[in-house]
């Protein structure tokens, strides 16, 4: 049971047609020129687009726009961004999408006061001291960003995907509307569960002793999604399922489930490298690399796997073979992935045999050359895991 | 499944020690008069008394401080506080104690910046539009009142308990060390764990439907008193009991569990009137109030009471019997209640039969003439639920 501090500021606005009180909220907020950063052109086929940039210019605020962030957003991307805000003097940014719009545009917001490059934060070479306030209008729950103080950016200059917590970057506000997730594809919609589920697992498996109360808010979350993924891959428009996704995105990943304790995130760490050499969609990637990295680590506590086999994936418990309920419970979240129509193996990312060296050598490394906390693997260790994707 | 809003930006700092910062931590909020409010003399016995001051005063900060807050804290009490904060011109308030010394911290910051009556917020005659901010050392879980954003003050012209709702008092941070709540008698720490649940219970029962996460993130919550609470009962230097209720305390009561639903919160106004009018323990009036309220609805929603009992009290489900696996629920949380100590009956309370006519009467109802969301209760109602708890 670890001492921890926690803060989630975030203002929550949930509910139908919430996107249209945009301009109003960012009126509140103060904002007098708003730079809104998005990805590709669903936000324009949704009716989206339309409505918030109507919505903000209805309100005085003046408002500039970056579209195009790519999944796993790009470095060059964020540097650009920093250019038009430091010169047009914008005071508020606004995210409008999923994890990729928002870690872009939270990157600008750290960007945008500092003096140096920002890419220093990612690199672990400097710590932001201000930040830009960040608005965000959700479209794909997966990431979590929408309530977290993480991103991720991807350095095009030698593919190094990386992240930054930092607790100025945390969204003043998200808003979260379930049917600007209907026309989600099923996959991108499989894939923001496994990244939900991934999230939690993370904080699921620790070496803290004593820490029922997070295990159950943490076992909430997984059923959440193991009841829900399938209902919205299989009806898009199932407003609860959506609800209850978008919700548990956010609940995963803004630290409420690291309550005393600390997350592992070696699973994040081996699937960064898959998307960023491969362009992967990360809870694509995650579904590869969890089950994978289970297998290689679940002797480490067998008891708290048969926790998650039982209480999560309802294997029934063999007391006399727990070593096979473990395994059990990893197979059962694979078939769940592969259910809902997951990868489960790196040849279905497109990865080949041959670079995986390569990969567990990329892999980011703490300074004892180590990844994860449940268990602390080397560079080999992470070698035998990516093996055990194949 | 109802929109909602959501925001609780309390900063949350657990651990042992934690309270030592104390200074610094209110340094680095800026401010530098500071009124503490706190309760009886056992913060002086436990040595928190010298700590805290000791630490205020190293940061050179000016303090302040009103001792004797009452449980169920007065009306004149917060007026005397509010005077003394307008006269020295202090510009932070802080509460050293549980849900008395923060309720009338909290009613202090929203009567200062007032004209007219502070009582006005209470009895629903005006909203605040502005507040001084409150930080918290928590003693006591229980009332959930260091994250939430209610308040609950006794007015002694007619003894009338009334709340306030109102995001402009949430604590700015929150500190919790377990060890400062070793020396809470086993009766208080019961009532604590009453209150917690009772918090819970309130959104646990909902006319909502399709809310299963909510409703997991309860349940997850429930168990975490009915494990903890017995333990600390038992043996009051459990670290793990004492941290899990202290944790659970914030959380069932910070608005994280109103999510797609409103609250009931007849059971806290019928035994709001209990507290008032025969000073009982909040949390032991609770313990009396709830069961006898659910044995008269029940009915409304069979199937939400089944669930109750079966996923939160482990009552096995008898389907060709719900109604008798719903009684059953509610007969083992009456056990459970007793079982720590808690009253379960009016007399045990010393509130005599010959009164609960007029308690009936005095329950705060709106302006339809009821209370409660799940079911209406009218006055006749609530006699009716009163005397089940004969």
């Amino acid at each position: 049971m670890k001492d921890f501090t926690y803060c989630a500021p975030t203002q929550v606005i949930f509910g139908k047609d919430t996107e249209k009180n945009i301009g109003r909220i960012l009126k509140e907020k103060g904002a007098k020129k708003v730079l809104m950063q998005y990805g590709g052109g669903s936000i324009k086929r949704l009716g989206l687009y339309d409505t918030v940039v109507n919505a903000i210019k209805a309100e005085g605020i003046e408002l500039y726009e970056v579209g195009g962030v790519q999944p796993n957003p790009h470095l060059k991307l964020v540097k650009e961004c920093i250019e038009l805000v430091r010169r047009e003097n914008i005071d508020y940014l606004l995210a409008v999408g999923g994890g990729s719009a928002i870690d872009s545009t939270k990157a600008t917001a750290v960007g945008v006061p500092y003096d140096g490059d920002v890419w220093d934060f990612y690199a672990g070479k400097a710590a932001p001291k201000a930040a830009l306030p960040v608005g965000v209008i959700l479209t794909i729950p997966a990431a979590g960003s929408e309530g977290s103080n993480s991103s991720v950016i991807t350095n095009e200059d030698g593919l190094i995907k990386r992240g930054l917590s930092c607790d100025l970057t945390r969204p003043a506000f998200a808003i979260y509307n379930p049917e600007l997730t209907y026309t989600l594809p099923a996959y991108q919609t499989a894939a923001g569960a496994s990244d939900i589920m991934a999230h939690t697992m993370e904080r699921y498996f620790t070496n803290e002793k004593d820490v029922d109360m997070t295990d159950r808010l943490c076992e909430s979350i997984l059923h959440t999604i193991i009841r829900n993924a399938p209902v919205a891959v299989a009806d898009p428009t199932d407003y609860v399922a959506r609800a209850e996704m978008m919700w548990a995105s956010t609940v995963a990943h803004n630290d409420f489930l690291t309550a005393f304790r600390v997350g592992d995130w070696a699973s994040h760490q081996l699937s960064h490298e898959l998307s960023a050499q491969y362009d992967s969609t990360h809870g694509a990637a995650l579904a590869v690399a969890f089950p994978a990295w289970m297998t290689y680590v679940y002797k480490h506590d067998v008891q708290r796997f048969c926790r998650f086999a039982t209480e999560v994936m309802g294997v029934e418990m063999d007391h006399f073979h727990p070593e096979e309920t473990a395994l059990k419970g990893i197979a059962a979240l694979r078939s769940f992935f592969k259910s809902i129509g997951m990868p489960t193996t790196l040849s279905e990312l497109g990865v080949p045999d041959t670079e995986l060296a390569l990969l567990a050598k990329k892999v980011k490394k703490g300074a004892d050359g180590t990844v994860g906390q449940f268990v602390k693997l080397t560079e080999a260790d992470c070698l035998s895991i990516y093996n055990l994707m194949k």
